[in-house]
């Protein structure tokens, strides 16, 4: 028995460590010695190469570090019969949080206005609206969105929350399914988009949505780059329909030197940083669910592949 | 009977329907149209001339439209044995938090170094420590202080308070008196000023502190711009002991266009913004204590002078 193991960034001893407090005597073997393809039973993996998964034969288990998990999806050869267990981590819903607060916050109190006026020695205070007066709509209530509602609430702003199917969180207006969704936009004086990645969700910021978002509108997106039509962003940004967008996700990453983006002067561009997985917590989870997967227990949680998260 | 009234910024229209809500049936008289001086029995006022005040004998009670109080207690001629009533405003308190959880996060999470990236098209992820391991002190716990604290604790932040009595605030590390400020100033990561402006807290933050803080600290001041020695402060940027400051107050106000905080870059400056005046909330605030005043209460909180705040 053996555990596939590929993540590029990986800092190896960390994770044999992680393995080896729970007692798991199987070895980690990256993609160039991995022996018999058959002996791999488990796969801990960020984006692994294409075709690589579908050699094993015997895979019980593909554990994504991260929370997304087109990583492993988008591969063409992916083993879908394979389940695959979902990073699960309070740092990472804590960090994605706090990204989303940063810029909530720094549009709403127009910071590179004040950054800007910095430059050209200009003591000029603006207007914003009282916190209550400020409408947040959050796309996508899993774990990370339900925090970001709930930390935004408290901060006094007036939040709504979107989702496939209804959720309840004290304080925060939830509005679910698609025949609500004109009403989240239309109340949308900053927009986070949490949702994950599939058929439905492809570019489901576009044109129409800028268009009837309040004039003015903030764009923040920490999910997924192919969740924006990006020439649409674009047009919205360059005539003021929407005044700044904070991106920290592309559909192509790292972002290409010559996107637009880069240069735009609305658009503040963060290298998927939002919530970076941290290693050593994630080392701990997915070493405790192979403990589970050896005791005969699931380990959990494991994507449904039909809703694609 | 009469109110003396001065402040530059001020929408009269909203001062008067704020008594008339009140049923106070006094006239609000600027400088300029005063009238007899020894009508005045009420002064609401930001920054009044110098000398202004000492005219009006029968003075009962002064309004800072503000939470300091220096801007009156600096004329010379101020008639010190008149009570001044402090500005207090949830949203004050609301809009002070949410000013320094925007600089706390945005030296945390590094995103001034991603803004000097993104100038270079360079796609580089930071690390950064987890919130716990972050260590943010807070100088000054009086309502603005002990909110933010809380709020700060509640992302996970290690959070220290330092007052000159003892507070407590639950899961706050809450430190007391002069022989406990070495220590709060040595495990400050990110170091926020929060402190009135009296004798012994004009030039707190001074070269002494910059050198014992944690090499690439931050300092956040949102308080009054005398409590910072500005040439240590800016010795102790270029020389990298601290990274960044976020700069609210400065001694001279309107800063200075010479002034070298302007063109520093690792300086934030923004135009005494943190907790601007809500009009309408201070207005109504004010009326109210007014409608104490003349049903023979006692209005709050009275500033006491020995300590300065």
């Amino acid at each position: 028995m053996a555990i596939f193991f590929h993540w590029s960034e990986a800092d190896i001893d960390l994770w044999r460590d992680a393995l080896a407090a729970e007692n798991i005597d199987l070895e980690l073997r990256p993609l160039e010695s991995l022996g018999s393809a058959a002996d791999v039973e488990f796969a801990i993996v960020w984006a692994p190469p294409d075709g690589s998964l579908k050699t094993m034969e015997n895979l019980k288990y593909i554990f994504s570090i991260g929370a997304g998990v087109t990583h492993i999806t988008l591969d063409p050869d992916y083993p879908s019969n394979v389940p695959i267990v979902r990073l699960q981590d309070r740092l990472l819903v804590e960090d994605m949080s706090c990204h989303i607060i940063h810029w909530v916050l720094h549009y709403h109190r127009y910071y590179a206005r004040y950054r800007q006026y910095q430059n050209e020695r200009k003591w000029l205070r603006h207007r914003y609206p009282e916190n209550s007066a400020r409408r947040v709509s959050i796309l996508g209530l899993g774990q990370t969105g339900q925090d970001a509602c709930r930390r935004l609430q408290s901060l006094g702003f007036s939040v709504t929350g979107w989702a496939r199917s209804q959720k309840e969180i004290e304080g925060v207006r939830c509005l679910a399914g698609q025949e609500t969704f004109d009403t989240v936009v239309r109340e949308a004086d900053i927009l986070v988009n949490l949702l994950p990645l599939t058929a439905e969700t492809a570019e489901i910021l576009n044109a129409s949505v800028f268009d009837r978002m309040p004039k003015g509108g903030f764009i923040i997106n920490c999910a997924r780059g192919s969740s924006v039509d990006d020439s649409a962003l674009l047009a919205a940004l360059d005539s003021g329909q929407i005044e700044a967008a904070a991106l920290d996700v592309f559909r192509e990453e790292p972002l290409p030197d010559d996107d637009p983006y880069w240069s735009h002067p609305a658009v503040s561009v963060t290298p998927h940083a939002a919530a970076p997985t941290n290693e050593r917590s994630a080392a701990e989870f997915i070493a405790a669910q192979i403990r589970t997967c050896l005791d005969g227990g699931q380990p959990a949680p494991i994507v449904d592949l039909a809703r694609g998260y």
